[in-house]
C-alpha cells in the first residue's frame, strides 16, 4: 500500500484524483493540503466526496508531507509547485507534478512563456514528460514525473506517431483545440460566470497559450525535427472534454487509410488510446482515461481529430497511470 | 420623445432594458450610470450592444440625472435605489424602480426581510406595485412605479385571479419556482461559476427568499384575505426563464376547465398573458414579455403552472410596459 | 464469479450498469441482448465502452439467457419485461428488473396506470420492492427484485422515515420533482431534440405520471397509512440528476432539527444515504450511488429536499446494490 | 406594405424570420406554407409566436402563393426549393431563397456536392449570392436572391476583404467552424437527442460539408483567384451561434494591426459588421444581425475569428436585410 499525499486539493483535478485513488487498491490517501488557513473537511470542499474519506485539508510543510506520504501528487499552480517539489525530493517521496513546472526542458523557454524565472531550473531537463505512450520507460524509473497538460496530451497523441513515421511535415502544423470549462479551474471569473459562459463559444489565448511550447517541445523531440505549432484554444459550454482538430501537410502522397494504419500500429498495445474509424466525440471518452483519435485527408491536408476527458486523461487519470507505472502496478489499475 | 436615464446600467436587466428601449420609437436614452469610477463605453460593458448606442456609463448624481432625463429606470440594488429615488422624485422625473425598495407597503416587513431600515419608508405605502394586469389604473397616474420581482410576477399572475374569484383558498399555498441563472445577477460567485452551476439543479433560500413577502402582500391585497405562501426557489442550469408550479386548495368543488375558464376570462383583454390549455415551457416565452399560464386539478389540489422570461416580463419588459402606460403609449410598444 | 446477462442493453441505464459491472470483481458479463435484428458490437452501441468488453448484442430467447447467466438484469420496457421474466424465473436465474412491472403489488392499479393487463399478475404481490434502505432483508432472499423507479427513490428516501416515525401526516403530501433528460430514455423525440430541450424547463405528466402509484404504495406500506401524493415531474436541461422537493404537514409541533435528527438516526448505518445540514444539489451526487437529503420547516410546512443521480441510485447503481445483497457481496462493491 | 409569404414555415429559420417580420413596419405576412396535410395554426407549430399572428400553415401551390404575396421567402430543403421557385418567378413575386439551390453558379459543382441534378440549372449563374456586404448592388435589382449559408457567411466576411486586398494567399486556407445545434434543423435525430448532444463536442462532415463549394466560389470570385478551402464544421452544445477560426498565409509581410486596419476600412460603412480589437464570442452577437470579426498573426500565420448568430445573420436576418435592399427600405429595418 502506497501512502499518498495530494497538495492543493481544492481544485477540479484534485477532486478527480481523489475519486480515482479511493478506488485504487494499492493507494491510501494520508494527507491533503491547502494553502488556506482554515482546515476544511474534504466533504465540505468537494461535496460529492462527502463521507468517502475522513480527512481535513491541512496547511502542511514539505517535511510533514514527506513524513506522511511515499508518493506526492502536486496540484499547485506553476512556480508554487516547483518551490515545494525542490524541497520534497531530497526527503524521499516520489512526485507526480500536475503543474507545468517540469514539463519544459529549457529554462529560457519557461521564462519567456511564464513571465518569471524557474524556481528549480536545474531539474528541468532531466525530468521526464509523463506521457506513458511516448516515455513509459523513463517514467517507470523516475522519482519526479511531469504530468502533461491537457491540450498537449490531446494534440501530441494524434500527431507524434505521424511525425515519427515521417508521414507528415513538422512545418505548418495548426492545432485548433476546444475545451470544456473545467479546464479553466475553479476560481470564479467574469467570463466563466454561468450566464456569460453558457450558450457561448469563444477563442482565447490566441498565439499566447502556455501549452504551446510544451506541444512544440514534445513534437520536436519525438519527431526529431524542430516544430512550432500554431495553437488556438477555445472554450466550449460544457463541463469537461477536449477535442483537438489538427491540420498538417503530408510529407509524401498518402491517404487516410495509411494514416489510420500507422496510428493503429503505433498504439496497438496501448491500453488507453483507441484509434477509431469514425469521428470521435468528447462524450465517447467522458469519465474515462481514453484518448480516441482518427484521421482524414482533405484536399491534400491531413486532418486529425482527437478527444480526451481533460480532467482524466488530461490530468488525474494520466497521473494515476504514471503512478501505476512508477510503482509497478498494472497500468490500468483504478482507471 | 421621452428622455430616459438608466441607473446601474451594468447588469443583465439593464442590458435587456437598453436593448428594448433602442427599438422604442418614443424613448431616447440620454444617460447611463455606474457607481464605479471609470467611465466605460456601453459597448465594453455589454458587447452585444457595441455600436448601437454611443454613450459612456457615468457616475452621475441625482441632480444631473434629473437634468438629463424625463424618466429614470433605476437598476440599483435595494437600499441604494431608495437613496437615489428620494432625491430624484422632488426634482421632477418619473421613475421605474427595478429594486424591491418600493414594492412592499410596510416598513416593518421590509426591515424584517432586508435586515436594514428602509431609507424612504414614508413613500412605501403609496407606491404602486407595477404589475399592469392588476394595477394598471394606478400605474398610469404614478410618478414612481415599483417594478415587480421576477418570481412574484410568475406566481401572482397564476394565483391572483383564482383568489379574487374565490376559486382557491388563501391558506396553504405552496409556490415551487425554478429560475435560470441570470436571475442571480452578473457578479461572479462560487456557486454560479460555470462548472458548478452547469449540469446542476439546486434549491436555495428555502423559507428565506426576499420575494416571499412581496407575493404574500399582493395575493393578500388582491385576494382580500391574508395570505402567507411557502415559497421555494430553485436554480436551473439555463440562462433565462422562470417556471412556477403552485399548489393550492380549491375553495369549492371545481375542475380544471372551470379554472382555465376563469383565467381566460380574467385575462381576456390582456396583451401579455396567454392562458394555454397545454403545459407551457419556459422556452415558449423566451425573449418575450408574455406570461403563459395553465391549470390542472390533481387529486383535489389545484396545480397552476406559469412561465415568464425573468429578464423581460420579470424585469425589463415589465418596466417598458409600465413606461408605456405612464406616458400613454400603446402598452405593447417595443415589446 | 456470477455470470451476468443484461437484457435490452441499448439504453442509458444499461450503459451505466455495464460500466459499473465491468469494475465489479465478482461479476462477469456473459450476454447482452437487443430486440433488434442486427447484432451490433457493444462499442458501436455505446462508444464510451469501446474496447472494454468484446461482446455483441444478440437477440436471445429466455432459454439461452438462462443457460449463459446466473443473474439477469432486465432493462426492457414494461410489459415486455414481465413477458420475459415469467419465462426466465422457472429456468433458475435470479433477476433484477429495471421496469415497473413488478414494483406494484396490485394488478388493478397496474392496469389503471399502464393501460394494459399485467402479463404476470400472480407474481406482483410477492415481489420485493428493491429499495435496500427499506426492504433489505427481503431483497437478500429474493429470486426476483423490482428495481425502484428514479423519482420514487428520491421521494421515498426523504419521506418514508418521517411517516414511519409519525412526524409528518400521510395526507396532503406534495412531491415536486425535477429530473435531467436522460431519465426520458434514448429514443429521439421532438421535445427532447437538443434545441427544444436545451435552455428550457417544463413540467410534464402532471397528475398522470406512472411513478405516482409506486410512491403511494411504498409510502402507504412503510408509513402504515394510505397515502396519495400529488406528484409533478419536471424536465431540467441537464443530462442526469433528480432533485425532489416534497411538502408535507407535520403530525405534531416539530422543528427542522428534530426532523434532521430522525433522518440521521434512520440512516445512521446506511452506506448510500447522506443526511446533510446544507441544501444538497444534484451535482453533489452525480456519478455516485448516494442519495443526499435534508429538511426544513417553513411556515409550518415540512420541506424535504433530496437528490440522486437518476441513472445510478435511480437505476443502475440501485441494481448493483441489490445484486450485491442478493449474492452476499459487500453492499458497496463497485459502487 | 409588402405582402409576404413564407414557404416551409415549420423550421427554426422560418420561426426567426416570422419573429423579425412581425416587427417590420413595411411587411405583412399573408401566407405560411407547409408540405404536411394538416393545417396547423402558427402558434401550435411555434408556441413562442402564439397569439402574435392568426394564420394557419397551408399546403399551397405556386399560383396561390403568387396571388397572395409580393415577396416569397422560401425555407424549403434544396431541390424542393428550386422546384417551387422556377414556377413562382414567372408569376411575378420576388423571392429570397434560404436553400442552397441558387448559391452556386455551376451545375456540375452542384451535382457533385448535392448528389442530384439541379432542377433549374439555367438560372444558377445569373442569381446573386445574397451577401449584401459583397454584392449589394446586384441584390437591389434582383427578382431572386440566394440567401447565403451560415458557415459561409461567417467565413467569407472574415476572409474576402483580405483576399481582395491581396493581404493573404488564396492557397492553403483552413476554415475551422463551430456551430450551435439549431443549425442542424428541427428534425429529431439520434446524435441531436438532448442527452447525446449535451455536454458533447464533435466534428462532422469533415471534408464533405456542402457549404464547402459555396465558400470556395465566393472567395474565388471576390478574391480573383481560384480558392479551395479545407473546411471542418463542429457541433457545439448550445442553441445558436457560429464561431469560425480561419488560418491563412500572409501574401506579404504583415502584422495584425495592418489586417485589422484593412478590415475596418472595408467595413467602415457597413451596418452589420463590427471589426473588433478583442476576441469576439458568439454571445456578443446572439439575437442580432451582426458579424463581429477580428484578426491576429501567430507565428507567421493569419488567424481570423468571426462570429454570427446562425439563425439571424446566418439565415433570417440576412434574408430581411436582403428584403430591405430589394424594396428600398432602410437596410437595418427590423434588424
Amino acid at each position: 500500500m502506497v501512502r499518498v499525499a495530494i497538495l492543493g486539493a481544492t481544485g477540479y483535478s484534485a477532486k478527480e484524483l481523489i475519486r480515482l485513488l479511493l478506488a485504487h487498491p494499492e493507494a491510501k490517501i494520508t494527507a491533503l493540503t491547502t494553502r488556506q488557513d482554515d482546515q476544511p473537511n474534504l466533504g465540505d470542499v468537494h461535496p460529492v466526496l462527502r463521507g468517502r474519506l475522513d480527512l481535513k485539508l491541512e496547511n502542511l510543510d514539505a517535511a510533514e508531507v514527506a513524513k506522511r506520504a511515499d508518493c506526492v501528487f502536486c496540484c499547485l499552480p506553476h512556480a508554487a509547485s516547483a518551490e515545494v517539489i525542490k524541497e520534497l525530493l531530497p526527503l524521499g517521496p516520489r512526485v507526480v507534478d500536475f503543474s507545468a513546472d517540469y514539463r519544459l526542458n529549457d529554462a529560457a523557454t519557461y521564462t519567456k512563456w511564464y513571465d518569471h524565472d524557474h524556481p528549480d531550473a536545474a531539474r528541468m531537463a532531466e525530468t521526464v514528460y509523463g506521457l506513458p505512450e511516448l516515455y513509459r520507460e523513463r517514467i517507470v524509473k523516475s522519482q519526479l514525473v511531469a504530468n502533461p497538460g491537457c491540450y498537449p496530451t490531446s494534440t501530441i497523441l494524434a500527431l507524434a506517431p505521424l511525425l515519427k513515421a515521417g508521414l507528415i511535415s513538422a512545418d505548418g502544423i495548426i492545432v485548433d483545440s476546444k475545451s470544456g470549462v473545467s479546464g479553466a479551474g475553479r476560481t470564479p471569473k467574469a467570463n466563466l460566470h454561468y450566464p456569460e459562459a453558457n450558450e457561448n463559444f469563444s477563442a482565447y489565448g490566441v498565439g499566447s497559450h502556455r501549452h504551446t511550447p510544451e506541444i512544440d517541445q514534445v513534437l520536436s523531440d519525438f519527431g526529431g525535427k524542430a516544430t512550432e505549432v500554431v495553437f488556438t484554444p477555445h472554450l466550449v459550454p460544457m463541463d469537461r472534454g477536449i477535442l483537438t482538430t489538427a491540420y498538417s501537410m503530408p510529407a509524401k502522397a498518402i491517404d487516410a487509410a495509411a494514416i489510420l494504419a500507422e496510428l493503429k500500429k503505433f498504439y496497438a498495445t496501448e491500453p488507453f488510446v483507441r484509434v477509431v474509424d469514425g469521428l470521435p466525440t468528447t462524450k465517447d471518452v467522458t469519465g474515462t482515461n481514453y484518448c480516441d483519435v482518427t484521421a482524414r485527408v482533405v484536399r491534400g491536408r491531413v486532418v486529425t481529430i482527437s478527444v480526451i476527458d481533460n480532467l482524466i486523461k488530461g490530468a488525474a487519470g494520466a497521473a494515476v497511470q504514471n503512478f501505476n507505472l512508477m510503482y509497478g502496478f498494472d497500468e490500468t489499475t483504478a482507471l
